[in-house]
């Protein structure tokens, strides 16, 4: 590489201190994240290697909203990076002696932490969080609201590289409530920006954005014509919420005209993948024999969001001590 | 040792990724925790040496039934080996979002867990998560229902080991409510393979289980007599439910019958020691002059608690990686 | 350093297995607290070294009342120095199997703990358990009732030095609830142990203790008055539950009387510094303007309170085993 591109390398990095969505994210640090995850794995293994990359650095998930799989697997991450983790329960302890989130947040920032992991039930609060912080503090969106969950994307994106060859011959259908879906809409951004060359939203049109086409996707109201040809199948959780809410008219409806079956699958390609950012709600959004299928790479998912995750801590630390 | 003994060894160990009960576990397995356990103090004193035989894996705690005690001596133990270790409440995670236990297994195993730590309300239910999981998992029963606590009875053959010479020439009762106790089930087992020379059980007929001598054991209904002459005499923690539910009489009057008290302490070898696996009950099981008295080993249980379960983790770990 | 003064320091540190309180600590443990802390901050930056000194050990967080932000800093410490840290919820673990607090300490201690962290409700708590655990474990005070909170006085007092010249040119005054602050009891004494000019207390005439005065320092039922030429202004938490107790009036009252306002600020001297031990309330003791104005150095002291644990843990652990 010449001097003159590491330069603007590392200048577009440099703007990059915090991970909050894939809109917007540049190419450059796109591929990072998926070469460096790839170089956490021990060569022809499921190992991951435990490094000293986070020594000394401080990890803080502060989780608005419950969340034990997306919680354990930053924690783990972060272990593997050696770093040290605290997990703070912002509802019971911050706002119970009527400290308000600003004065926490500069509290847990003055105890030294390094990187503050962020799930907030409302859309923005990643952001405006990182807007609140110190220059020493990188905020990684962990989910916010019908926004983003950026991590989630990179894993996905990952997960579908190391079992397809191009993007750019790709036909990517994601099925199911992409109203609501944080993880939908952090999807289309990073298949837009590795040129795939169809993005498919597959569901019913009370959960289908209007004017989603905008954002450059194809609308199907119908999970056949959805899936016909497709080579990445990715089913979204359906929030039983929006069953009550008159969104839906009951699970066993949703599962009769949008549940990815056995036999439904055979209308996409012969080696599409399916996926799922879990947990799976079996006989709901998937047949049971789909999820634990052949061409299921469901866990491969879960696996490949520890790497993915230790590789945007390990980059976001380096990015803050290259100044 | 000959070349084919040491195969025969391997052989046997292979079988044994798990650790969920002690009956039918083979000697030499029995033999080798109790040995690495030994290695884990420091010649000497009561420190333990801190280890990095676990680096780089991952125990996850799984309690379905709450413990602070067994839970902090497995997580100890795991962090002296230098592993990383994550606390999963089960019932409020994983069923709270409606996924089964088997997506919230296979979810924590994607998560390259090594190793589970498993406590259950249900007899069997560590076996089934064993037989549910990936080959590169152990897992380790820390109680399942009534059934086994094989860890408890490790740390009390080691216990027996390091106050007492050969097992062929001990008398040990166990007292209490034997029916309801896995703690008692697995001490039995290892009793029995270390070839003890007399196991008695102990307690009023309503806790004593028909037909227990089938087991090998001689069971007395009288504290006195089971008392008599014994080397080593284990309290079992008497479950305070059992009073409301008719199979009990009192407290006070449980107290009076089988208590152990210093009077009755006479009865046994003057060199007795007693146990209990804890909590204890002050006054109901045990008198406080006797758990804190010179007889009293029941700390030094404690101690060895993680000494261990260091070992078993140790050597399941070991097992795995030489296959 | 005189042969005979080491002796003389090793004898009075060795007194000083645990840290309790402020009361009667002898000066050179003091100011070695101090010295130490400034050592683990790396040269010229915020950051803090990551230091084997606790390596191996184990230390236990038991609150008996709940607190995020000490909890969170003690943990921090710790994990700094190396230390393997457990957290037990006191309330909910123990009691709850009808365990006593002294089976519980034993426990904890057997299971090879060599530092507990105690909060608790009531007075004298802290001392209390120090007189039941066994020789190779310290304790460390983190608030007992309204006694004392020995570590946050040091973080203050290491605050203080960093930011002014010498302890005996200064007025330090202590605004609000006296009477039932630990934070302020443990700053009293350490300000005397330290040769303050003059020491100041300031609040309603309900929340002053009588004869206060006897402690060495001067009471102020004014503001105004209390803040004349003040080199350093420590604003205490006020407890809201006062309001319901009629000691006081109304929050809106009790701004209007002592609250810290930037226009009441101007009666210090210009360079005065401004302390609060967090969490603050803002509008009640304090301005906002004032608590994140250029005075403030409230940030300040949640950082040293990692430094400053991490010496007192460091210093306690040497001195036993230097025995």
């Amino acid at each position: 590489m010449e001097e003159s591109d590491k330069k603007k390398i590392n200048a577009q990095k440099k703007q990059e201190r915090h991970f909050l969505s894939i809109n917007n994210i540049s190419k450059i640090l796109f591929n990072e994240i998926l070469e460096r995850a790839e170089s956490f794995q021990v060569q022809g293994t499921r190992e991951i290697k435990k490094l000293p990359l986070l020594r000394g650095k401080t990890v803080a998930n502060l989780f608005f909203e419950p969340s034990t799989r997306t919680r354990t697997t930053f924690e783990l991450a972060a272990k593997k990076l050696s770093a040290d983790v605290i997990n703070i329960d912002i509802q019971t302890s911050a706002t119970r002696k009527g400290e308000s989130l600003k004065d926490t947040l500069r509290t847990l920032e003055s105890m030294q932490t390094d990187i503050f992991i962020v799930r907030h039930p409302e859309s923005g609060a990643a952001k405006f969080i990182a807007e609140l912080v110190g220059d020493h503090v990188s905020v990684i969106n962990a989910g916010d609201g019908r926004h983003e969950h950026p991590t989630q994307a990179m894993v996905d994106m990952f997960t579908i590289r190391k079992n397809k060859r191009n993007f750019s011959d790709l036909i990517v259908s994601i099925v199911g409530d992409v109203n609501h879906s944080r993880v939908a809409r952090s999807e289309i951004h990073a298949l837009k920006l590795v040129g795939t060359k169809e993005i498919r939203v597959v569901g019913p049109k009370t959960l289908i954005p209007d004017q989603i086409e905008k954002l450059g996707v194809r609308a199907f109201f119908s999970l056949d014509e959805g899936l016909k040809d497709a080579d990445v199948i990715i089913a979204l959780r359906l929030q039983r919420e929006r069953m009550q809410s008159a969104l839906l008219p009951s699970e066993k409806e949703y599962y009769r005209c949008f549940g990815l079956t056995q036999e439904r699958l055979k209308l996409a390609k012969k080696d599409a993948i399916v996926m799922h950012p879990g947990p799976i709600n079996r006989g709901i959004e998937i047949e049971s024999s789909v999820a634990d299928g052949a061409q299921s790479v469901i866990l491969e998912q879960v696996s490949n969001g520890i790497t993915v995750r230790m590789a945007v801590m390990a980059i976001l630390s380096a990015l803050k001590y290259q100044k």
